[in-house]
């Protein structure tokens, strides 16, 4: 014990490009996510209850009330490992979608199965797909797993879409390399979606030999008519994995849970990587009981559509141009000013998420937060465009 | 919404098998880590008061009060992502560590960065050395990236040592192509250590383009004179990476939070992989409260010691051989009946860890529990060994 007190700071001998010259190649060329502000440094900064926190599509109504208690009914048990299993919440959720149990994975968020189900199913000589203007970590998970990355390009935005995905230029992107496919339903960060005719259309035509991954983050928050989960078309599709969070719409991105739903046999490949501990305790036990409370879930889903649009017509009636959404986000074109609209709003203590790395620099995604957030954020957008 | 409660269970048109021949090489031959007896089912059998367990080398006397209390402190903020950055547990763990913030990584867990430091240093054609009874995580790590293992034979076993590291067997399994070195100090499943100067000089003939790790799990238990944590011969080696956890000492094995000391030019390498919510919002806050309580760790320490003592010679006196520990478990030969006797504890609701998998199946793992665990255990031992 003593010993450790006693040591100095390493003295640094290599730099980073002389590990970086020794890491696998996927890994030498890789940039890490950008998760955003420092915002724990901005709430020191404002004080957390000024702070308008609209840059990370969280739920600002918070989970249910019985994941909490959930959370207090296992303090005692920090101790202990977690359920490796996770054998509970698989029951819970197998309920939930009408799945076997066996056609379920848990991740650490579904940021780790994302990049999970890359490392396992592609690698350098593979070729991995996905959009532009698509979720950041279908980059990061190719790259990271030496895969080469296939982006397709997106529709021409229009007053309608802002650059919605083009289904045409994915399955042009598909080559025999192609091994994994990534989309997003509804998408993040543009807020667009996939009518069910479409998406059945497209899965008809992508080759069994690609795993088709629709990452549904935000699937819980969709009431389009022509909206369906990708878990209605798994019947007839050996290749199709379902990702879904509890980080969103459950309200509990604190805790990090995602899970898969694929057929057993692909998720008991991706068994075998998965580290056993990988879902915390907490979190287990916190999102089985999120998932018996429909009725929050419900609360949120209809507080969040209400506010969405009450949320979207104040910015248009700014003058704004605000892309449709089937999230808890809206993506909205500020032109030039981008930039500066989002820094003279940090300084008021409005944390929107600037959209540079997505390439669409011009727009800023705006979480839905809550009546009272919206508003303050109204205010102070009126402030910065006057 | 509705759409997922339709969804029939998926028919499976393909079989592991299928899904297994297109994954990367590593991952076909892949056996997921075991986690040992389905506890989840033991509790409800047995009730879990009425259950001994001694299987996962928990920490029984749990983590400090502070820790529970920060984790209350959080409680309305399950729906914020957890601070990607870890800035204030690093900025902990530096000071207790006498290191800098960017000379640290957080993990899920040990066993998280443990596999992650083999899929950016080790890939096809790159070898993965460690020692023949070590932490079962190190061969899937290697496995999993796709890098050769070379494992190093133990010494032979006699009555003062079970198997312990061979140094020299190590060294003289290091080719060029090796490229990552695990070795546990002290060792998970053996409880043996490796003295200060045997260290000192084994890294001095390691060449620099090995990454040796350092799985120090069990460092807070251990107070043999001549241990020394590998922290104090950071300075003159730039490729000596230490792994920590707060699963063991810390009791807070639920949380799931392990971290890497190393210079910071290899760990900014590695923060490229990082999944950058990986840490959840729970576990920063209690891990950063359990370091500020060095009197509770310093009690685990000194509770542990006793027991461990206590148990050892109680067991010796049982005619048992036990081998000598720096750890929070024994590691106990029963020769031909040791799979009989694990498996009438388990009837008897004790839990330990066959050792099997590890190749050393005449043995069972003993976590040192609380007195009263403790005298649970013999006397179960007692009416089976009879």
């Amino acid at each position: 014990m003593s010993a450790t007190l006693e040591a100095a700071p390493c003295p640094n001998v290599h730099d980073e490009a002389w590990y970086s010259a020794r890491a696998s190649r996927g890994v030498q060329a890789l940039k890490a996510y950008d998760p955003g502000h420092d915002l724990v440094a901005l709430r020191r900064r404002f004080g957390a209850a000024q702070l308008v926190e609209l840059g990370s599509n969280e739920n600002p109504y918070g989970p249910s009330p019985v994941a909490r208690a959930a959370v207090l009914d296992r303090l005692h048990e920090l101790h202990r490992y977690p359920d490796p299993l996770g054998a509970d919440l698989k029951r819970a959720l197998a309920r939930v979608h009408g799945v076997r149990e066996d056609e379920l994975l848990l991740g650490n968020g579904s940021h780790e199965l994302l990049m999970m189900i890359a490392q396992v199913f592609a690698g350098p000589g593979a070729e991995v797909v996905y959009p532009r203007h698509g979720f950041a970590v279908f980059a990061l998970a190719a790259q990271a797993a030496g895969a080469t990355s296939r982006v397709a390009d997106a529709l021409p935005r229009t007053d309608a879409m802002p650059a919605g995905h083009d289904l045409e230029a994915l399955l042009a992107a598909i080559t025999p390399a192609t091994t994994l496919l990534y989309l997003a339903n509804p998408n993040n960060p543009t807020g667009t979606w996939l009518g069910a005719e479409a998406l059945r259309a497209f899965l008809a035509r992508v080759p069994d030999h690609v795993i088709v991954v629709f990452d549904e983050a935000y699937a819980e928050m969709a009431d389009a008519p022509d909206y369906r989960s990708g878990l209605a078309l798994r019947d007839a599709h050996p290749n199709l994995v379902i990702s879904r969070t509890f980080s969103k719409a459950y309200g509990l991105a604190g805790l990090r849970v995602g899970y898969f739903v694929a057929p057993a046999g692909l998720m008991a490949v991706m068994e075998r990587v998965r580290e056993s501990f990988n879902v915390n305790l907490l979190a287990l036990a916190a999102c089985e009981a999120a998932l018996g409370d429909a009725e929050h879930l419900a609360w949120v889903r209809a507080r969040n559509a209400e506010e969405r649009t009450a949320l979207g017509e104040a910015l248009r009636a700014r003058g704004l141009r605000v892309f449709p959404s089937q999230t808890n986000f809206v993506l909205v074109e500020f032109g030039e000013r981008t930039s500066a609209v989002e820094r003279a709003l940090v300084e008021r203590g409005v944390i929107l998420r600037p959209m540079g790395g997505y390439g669409l620099g011009d727009c800023l995604r705006i979480t839905v937060g809550t009546r009272d957030e919206n508003r303050r954020l109204l205010a102070a957008l009126d402030e910065v465009l006057a």
